[in-house]
């Protein structure tokens, strides 16, 4: 199993995480700051990609963290000796909870830029604070959100939503979708798609000696052998089939409302989830502030927070950081995983 | 409101809980015995109504509580000053986890006699221990399960399953369909209906004062303004504020993700959920072992263990009477408040 083209410039030496501000008028600012705030592990460099005199501003606003030093050229990255702001823009304002066209387009080249450096080897993982449908509409922007544009950044065709907690670790099927059109959408090959994408991240991203994957059912009971739908039959037990036929460890699939609790309690190491909610409401009853959003089959490794710019609390000083915290964790644990794998 | 056809014998004394033995053959029979073993306040009388010397054969086996008087008269029901059981079949012989034709026509027959006693007044309330499919198959019944038989033998036209926790509390719009079906089955009249009867269980039967029920979207995001579907526009907006019109504190709907979070956090006391697994992924994750199963709209107060007979473990001791102690409780609390309620 390859490890994609992930690079190391230095490898086994300080781990650089790039962190995207996010959409200035959202609560990335203030929660990136609150991140650069933080103590991290010695070898550890935090690179936030955004704008170096408006998070002066924020920080003064706020009362938060201001002693880091502003890089603006990508080759200072080799240097690091502490955690820095790599200045990317030049907003003239911003005006809390509102997005516009300046905002938009440097939120975007945040991403662009963290992305360009992550495949030349400059970071080695990319955590992303919140962005909003508005702002990327504003800036020209066709995609939805980070998953679609940093697929199509990396030259991606298969990839997949997923979501990482302590308790509970989700790959979804399906997403933006209404819920009538989920049936119609499965097949044995995008359920097997999202599973090997799976298996390569717990293998290879956490570690994972023999990860364990429970294929969740459609219908109530598992349709109870066809008395609810015909799904399971048709589809989701020839696609677990197909799976174990090629060494895949993907067992199930079980009755959805009994699945989520087997796997917290530690029989399962991820559900592969049929649709949004499926997934989602487990997910978010246990982790709704600790939770960390992922991006699978991406050749850069790529964690984000739970959640979105929140516009209603920009610039109050009340964002919870621990969702950030614990997708740069994520990516910290990941990036170490796949140098221990590169050696 | 009205509290039905409930009636009381003796209010205010002694509260006689009726619990079913359920199938013979399953964990039924060692679960009422831990629930008879254990202490209840002072004013709860238990009757199991069941096969006594079934449970004294199980008692002694299993080493469980057997200090209990058998009655096989209803009439000694007004006399009773501790907890009984109420003998009502003489099975020859009962295999472990095999249910057979006499098991399963006994099954039935507590239930029946159950209900019948309930409607007398003779019992306040009726707990039933879980019975299967293959049983009621067996005794020739046409019921999937105890729901359906309940309401067809109190004649109730309009009922709901409903999930209590302490956690949560939800109730279910559609229940065992295929997945794919539910979106076609969903009308402004079923949300209603079943909001209804939730409100009437929350006020009379918890005896809470201003109850908040909440709907769940059926689509991701609650379809994010029909990007993802209509049913939020044309089928569950509309029922929200028919509701409403009609004094129902229902709001929503909620995009389902978060929704459940925000219930267990306090903003709502219980959510109308519109699909089988939607309500008991997060509710069996909260709830697995100590959730209480109710019928919502019978004329008389029944709740229900949350597990089927586990036949596979049957005998051996080990079943967890969690649940059946949290569906008494239940049943205790919902008849005070009845009871208040009529006084």
């Amino acid at each position: 199993m390859t490890n994609g083209s992930f690079t190391m410039s230095e490898p086994g030496k300080n781990l650089k995480i790039g962190i995207t501000m996010g959409c200035p008028a959202g609560v990335g600012p203030e929660i990136v700051l609150k991140a650069l705030g933080k103590t991290w592990p010695e070898d550890i460099k935090l690179v936030v990609l955004g704008d170096a005199s408006w998070l002066k501003t924020v920080a003064q606003q706020l009362g938060l963290f201001q002693d880091w030093p502003i890089i603006s050229q990508p080759r200072e990255l080799d240097e690091l000796t502490q955690h820095a702001v790599l200045n990317l823009s030049e907003l003239s304002q911003v005006h809390w909870g509102q997005p516009d066209l300046e905002t938009a387009k440097a939120m975007v080249g945040y991403i662009k830029e963290g992305v360009r450096l992550c495949q030349e080897g400059l970071l080695h993982a990319l955590v992303t604070a919140p962005i909003s449908k508005t702002a990327l509409k504003l800036a020209g922007e066709p995609y939805p959100g980070h998953t679609e544009m940093l697929a199509d950044l990396t030259g991606t065709k298969e990839f997949a939503m997923a979501f990482w907690g302590e308790k509970l670790k989700i790959v979804l099927v399906t997403i933006h979708v209404a819920l009538k059109e989920v049936p119609h959408l499965l097949s044995q090959e995008e359920i097997l798609k999202a599973a090997r994408l799976a298996y390569q991240f717990l293998k290879n991203d956490l570690g994972l000696k023999a990860p364990r994957l429970a294929l969740a059912a459609l219908n109530p009971h598992a349709s109870e052998g066809g008395l609810f739908g015909q799904e399971e039959e048709k589809i989701l037990i020839p696609a677990v089939k197909a799976a174990q036929e090629e060494g895949l460890p993907l067992f199930g699939p079980y009755p959805s409302d009994s699945l989520f609790f087997r796997a917290v309690k530690g029989e399962f190491d991820l559900v592969v989830s049929l649709y949004h909610d499926q997934g989602l409401i487990p997910f978010k009853l246990l982790h709704f502030e600790d939770g960390v959003n992922l991006t699978l089959g991406l050749p850069i490794i790529r964690t984000s927070v739970d959640h979105g710019t929140a516009y209603d609390i920009a610039g109050k000083g009340v964002a919870n950081p621990q969702s950030l915290f614990k997708a740069i964790e994520l990516a910290i644990h990941m990036a170490k995983n796949r140098m221990a794998g590169n050696t």
